[in-house]
């Protein structure tokens, strides 16, 4: 049975006790869906919580400074933006169990319908999206808050509207967002222009160490457990660096090289329209989407860095 | 009298041979409007012409790559995102004596109304918005080269749906110009996200050489004429660093100071919702924008950083 938004609203009717898991190390969508349904259900008389198997980072902390967990006995577990039961964490353990979770409302196509019901819109360009077409559907009323909490998970997921997935629903929601008490251009500078002073020597550092191939039409960054240890700060800042070689003009492969282990590195693969970089990854075992995709590699990084270099011969040469 | 949409396109209809002026240091809504503009004065059998005093930028080039300048002799003169005569450039300084221009239509709330005629939308987040607008109630055809170059407007004007100028009118605009096949996201990708490696030289220098002020709350970069040769890279790519310091966590009031001649230096100053960048700037004679605002100081460096620390002192103490 295909689940529709009718049906969704009647689960949050005939239900109670909510209890509402987002994806680990949780970004702007998982989180800004996830509240904005617990304070959509608890509007509704419905008792409502968010869970993480990490910590709610302090950076969205706008989205969760009014809320108060809950006393009760879960009766009800819905997943949000996630695709995977691995994606639950291991903070969260049980939920990764067969038939834990009732209802997952997601927007990846790789969605393994883990849940018992499962309501997938491949073609929306955040789960807030959908999260947000579900409620007007609903014609039940949207508070401030949960419209500041939609706006970010669309505005995060699409990078400010900026990439491919972005689409005109998701500018005609934002717009109709826009008519609540939400503060966007303040979420957007948190969300999009704020950095930590860790994060800024970091991109410094690596920026710095940038190396440039086949006439500046490959450019290379090298993560190694030294280097990253040297700049002394929170490891969390060396994550998400993947774009920053395609930001050189001229670079049509940016390229992220990070030490997992000894002999092991993660490689990130990001590219301009001329590029396949799934395709690329695929050459090593890897994969993801045409634009952006990834690969692991083993040896020393010496040995990497020619494997690496001789396909990227292959499409700058 | 009051220039309404229709008689903006009754203009188009009764006139011919347009020239089409956009403003000095042309950004992309000026050039998004212009050549719009004269795309769609061409479809409807008319000549048209774009010109700017500087010459075209590189980066805007998939806005002009299939223009070619039209013969004919000039009778008609419309200015568009030219808030003052001044911004016209000293290229074009003809255009410059009242009675030159017969049209301008603009956004900005400062439009001094020189030309014989004006149309000025204050609310509008880009003149490329009111372009549309424009263009959508003549119910002709808008081409795909049309609709690209008024996304780019858009979207640069309002830094990719980031700003405060950002409106409802703004998104739903660019969900319909994206029915067309615009690439959207590569131009976003080359508006937002790509960065000469000259430019990234300096970036690179201005943040290492940051200094900070009352717990952080103040950031600084001074940007010396000796600095500025040093990095030897074109001075252009010393234009608009001004969002930096404001870009570090913790940071209420963000100020370059830039050497513009021996004991001149231009002010500009960006501020959180904590501060007022207008009233800040007033204490030195200038003036601008709540969070962004500029001024000139005059005297040794030291003795213009003592000045400005003062003041911020008053608002960050």
């Amino acid at each position: 049975m295909v689940l529709e938004f009718r049906d969704i609203i009647n689960i949050f009717k005939e239900n109670d006790n909510f209890l509402i898991l987002t994806h680990k190390s949780p970004d702007g969508d998982t989180l800004g869906t996830g509240f904005a349904l617990c304070y959509f259900l608890r509007n509704m008389g419905k008792k409502a919580n968010v869970v993480n198997s990490d910590s709610f980072p302090d950076r969205y902390s706008f989205m969760y400074e009014e809320y108060t967990p809950q006393e009760f006995d879960i009766q009800y577990v819905i997943a949000v933006d996630i695709a995977d039961p691995q994606l639950i964490g291991s903070g969260l353990a049980q939920y990764q169990q067969e038939g834990t979770v009732d209802l997952c409302i997601d927007h990846h196509i790789s969605n393994k319908a883990f849940a018992k019901q499962t309501y997938v819109d491949a073609k929306a360009s955040a789960a807030a999206l959908i999260m947000y077409q579900i409620f007007r559907y609903s014609g039940m009323e949207i508070s401030d808050i949960i419209a500041k909490c939609l706006y970010t998970g669309i505005a995060t997921d699409t990078g400010c509207f900026k990439y491919e997935n972005t689409t005109p629903a998701a500018h005609i929601a934002c717009a109709e967002l826009m008519a609540y008490n939400i503060d966007f251009s303040v979420v957007n500078r948190k969300m999009f222009d704020v950095k930590s002073r860790g994060r800024i020597a970091v991109e410094q550092t690596v920026i710095s160490k940038m190396e440039y191939f086949f006439d500046g039409k490959c450019s290379m960054i090298v993560l190694t457990k030294k280097l990253m240890e040297e700049c002394g700060v929170d490891p969390a800042e060396f994550d998400g660096l993947a774009s920053i070689p395609l930001s050189v003009e001229g670079v049509r492969i940016g390229i992220t090289v990070k030490e997992r282990h000894e002999n092991v590195y993660k490689i990130s693969v990001r590219t301009t329209e001329e590029i396949d970089a799934s395709a690329f990854c695929q050459q090593f075992n890897g994969g993801g989407h045409i634009r952006a995709a990834g690969c692991e590699i083993h040896g020393s990084l010496d040995e990497v860095k020619a494997k690496l270099l001789e396909e990227v011969g292959k499409v700058c040469g």
